[in-house]
């Protein structure tokens, strides 16, 4: 009777519901509980937080007292997509090892489930506590918040080859991507049967699900290469502005608005009638692992990185505009006539006639030295989505590749396309569609 | 006289000390700028935070209303040793190319005038306007709060050789480090002339740091490796808990009290007494870059895992006891006679007769995957500070590499010790007790 609400031995007693707790609860539970609250100017959370930090142990499970914190995995769409980017990335891309369909099936179903505890906060499996057996959790995210983590599932071109017989399934829109210029692949940051991306407000919650997810998969599934990335954490930013790259200049102001439905339907969502039944609803992830020549751009004037981007870097206004948000203008011109948004700038290839667009996702990584050039290897983990790569992605890449001026400072050292599938109904699993 | 308080238009203008502005003042400034704040029930915080969103552009310069967010960089010591640890780190050690010892003088001038910048918040420099030359800073933690950034500075061994006759100088206390069991150190992660320790509460402003102040070493020193690492960041821990690493135990439990100056005396900080005077208030940095087998560690059973650090996983207690902070029983046996506290395992080798102490301050780190054995390349960036490595970590760390059980579930695979200066006074220079 003296516990506090978060103690462990209330473990296995029903949950008490924070949603469902009124201050006035809180105050009586508090009595009973002799925790200890600092009630004064303290608010409703500032409550449940003083209740934690005076709990004798910290809590065992995160605490989902805050629904901001979590992001539902079950849903119409996937999760991670037009989820609003959180804090860090951990991309993993998975090779089968499975010998039958079925036995991939069983793996996206307790995937499924995994997904669905991590996301809510929750420690996985039951034999945490006992001292014969592996724990089934291996712990590093025990007393976390949820931190909205996500993690979105997709399979890659090699998923449909002939092991699984699926061949006859694969999306005409999981097209392989040509060569692009400014390719310098590597098998160590390319393709994967299937990809996983990881998202949420904290590091090592995101290399917890990719750890347990690989554990998960023993036997079946392993792991084939990864990705750590971040932007700036949202707390550093009072602003909220757009993320800035590592190249100094926002990265995403071009992006369609994932709160317009109409919007996300033409860019993003596949539908029935794209000719691929089983990804009505779901979206094409594109991911490149692109290095900057960071010691190249940063001998370069202001004068020659803002004509690469088109953009000022200050205020990430297209050149000759002063906002960021302000429309491209492609006719614009100087005194001397030479178009004030250089012909080649980055953002005028990308944005083109206008018409096609992309919903970028991308993070910045940092991933130690090349020691071959004694250069850091830094760069952008480049994420998109789109509903047709054929349409969007690879006609934006063919001529960005061809003649963008970003081109002298950036190389492409990993490639991969997944098709993501629809979101999970609560009681199905990843893929349903497609088994 | 329209302008919010941190737009760009005021540069030049005197700053605004937030610190001495009262509350009505803020409302006065509202009212003269039209920055529409939203009152009701938002208290000074909420303002500030809420004139920063409304700002016409975001800061161009970090934001000092929150003097938490700032670490100073001068002090009597450095920070970052006893500071309490940020969420993030990046370690990079660099080796000198300069030719002279005044170059390096001018390097260690250089760089304090950077990371005093830097901590505080500020962008480096004033060409970042000028279209001609490249920016003197290179933009990504433009607008970023300081995040409580720290740079810590330090001298390798190597630095002591021939090149700038400082041979005489080297302390008896940067002892070479033996050959410890258990080491597979790869040169990629070890030794260096320098050795600068970045932490922040946000990974891209780390980035930064290093970045910035390798540009500004151009010609006079050049990168030998980084790490980047991670603790769960603090807003995702509600408790505020000894954070854990990626074997799911808490890290830090039996750190000497970093508030009690005598302890600090005793195992942090290097006297003049100690036979080199100008380490006098420094302190002696140990980075060992530990690979963690997490598949091997994610098959052993709990039981074999508390074993072998002889602590309780869930409560972090010492094997027998009940909470964390309970102290280590070496003498307590179990029904048959056993030490309950096995002979061999991490926290009992660790802790000696426990005369010997260390300040630990590790992160972890994920490196994607070691693609010779298609492993997650994962564990600990293990850092420490003690005042004489020869008395405190390396008799320590003796003893675990014979025998700790430990040992059967990581891979030193980096190694490095670093003379950490005494802290800098305003107008001195890192370095300055040794040129």
């Amino acid at each position: 009777m003296t516990e506090p609400i978060n103690s462990n031995q209330n473990e296995g007693k029903p949950n008490i519901d924070a949603k469902k707790i009124s201050r006035r609860d809180l105050l009586r539970l508090a009595g009973v509980g002799g925790a200890g609250l600092l009630l004064g100017a303290a608010g409703v959370g500032g409550l449940f937080q003083t209740q934690e930090r005076s709990a004798a142990k910290p809590a065992s499970k995160a605490v989902k007292a805050d629904k901001d914190q979590i992001v539902s995995f079950y849903g119409k769409h996937q999760a991670g997509i037009t989820t609003p980017a959180q804090d860090f990335i951990l991309f993993a891309a998975f090779d089968l090892t499975a010998s039958t369909l079925d036995e991939v099936r069983k793996l996206f179903q307790a995937w499924t489930s995994a997904a669905a505890s991590m996301t809510n906060g929750e420690m996985l499996g039951k034999t945490n506590d006992n001292l014969n057996l592996p724990p089934s959790d291996t712990g590093e995210a025990e007393g976390l918040l949820p931190s909205r983590t996500t993690i979105t599932f997709g399979v890659g071109s090699s998923f449909f080859d002939a092991r699984y017989g699926l061949a006859g399934k694969r999306p005409a829109a999981l097209a392989d991507m040509p060569a692009f210029g400014g390719d310098e692949l590597r098998d160590e940051w390319s393709g994967g049967d299937i990809g996983v991306q990881v998202n949420a407000n904290d590091m090592q919650i995101a290399f917890h699900a990719i750890r347990n997810l690989a554990r998960i998969a023993r036997g079946k599934a392993v792991l084939r290469w990864t990705q750590e990335g971040f932007q700036r954490t949202s707390g550093a930013d009072p602003a909220n502005a757009t993320p800035r790259n590592l190249m100094g200049f926002r990265d995403g102001t071009g992006n369609p608005d994932v709160n317009d439905d109409g919007e996300m339907n033409k860019v993003v969502w596949a539908a029935a009638a794209d000719g691929t039944p089983w990804m009505d609803k779901g979206s094409y992830m594109v991911v490149r692992r692109i290095r900057m020549r960071i010691e190249v751009w940063d001998r370069s004037t202001l004068g020659d990185q803002e004509s690469t981007f088109g953009r000022h870097r200050d205020s990430g206004a297209p050149l000759g505009g002063a906002h960021e948000f302000d429309k491209l203008d492609l006719e614009k011109k100087d005194e001397k006539g030479k178009p004030l948004l250089p012909m080649n700038s980055h953002v005028r290839l990308a944005h083109g006639d206008g018409t096609v667009k992309i919903l970028r996702r991308s993070y910045s990584y940092s991933s130690g030295m090349d020691h071959k050039t004694g250069q850091l290897d830094a760069g952008l983990l480049f994420i998109c989505f789109n509903r047709d790569s054929r349409k969007q992605f690879i006609p934006m890449q063919t001529k960005l590749g061809q003649s963008d001026l970003m081109n002298e400072y950036v190389v492409h050292t990993g490639s991969a396309m997944f098709a993501c599938f629809p979101g999970v109904r609560e009681g199905g699993y990843i893929g349903e569609t497609l088994f």
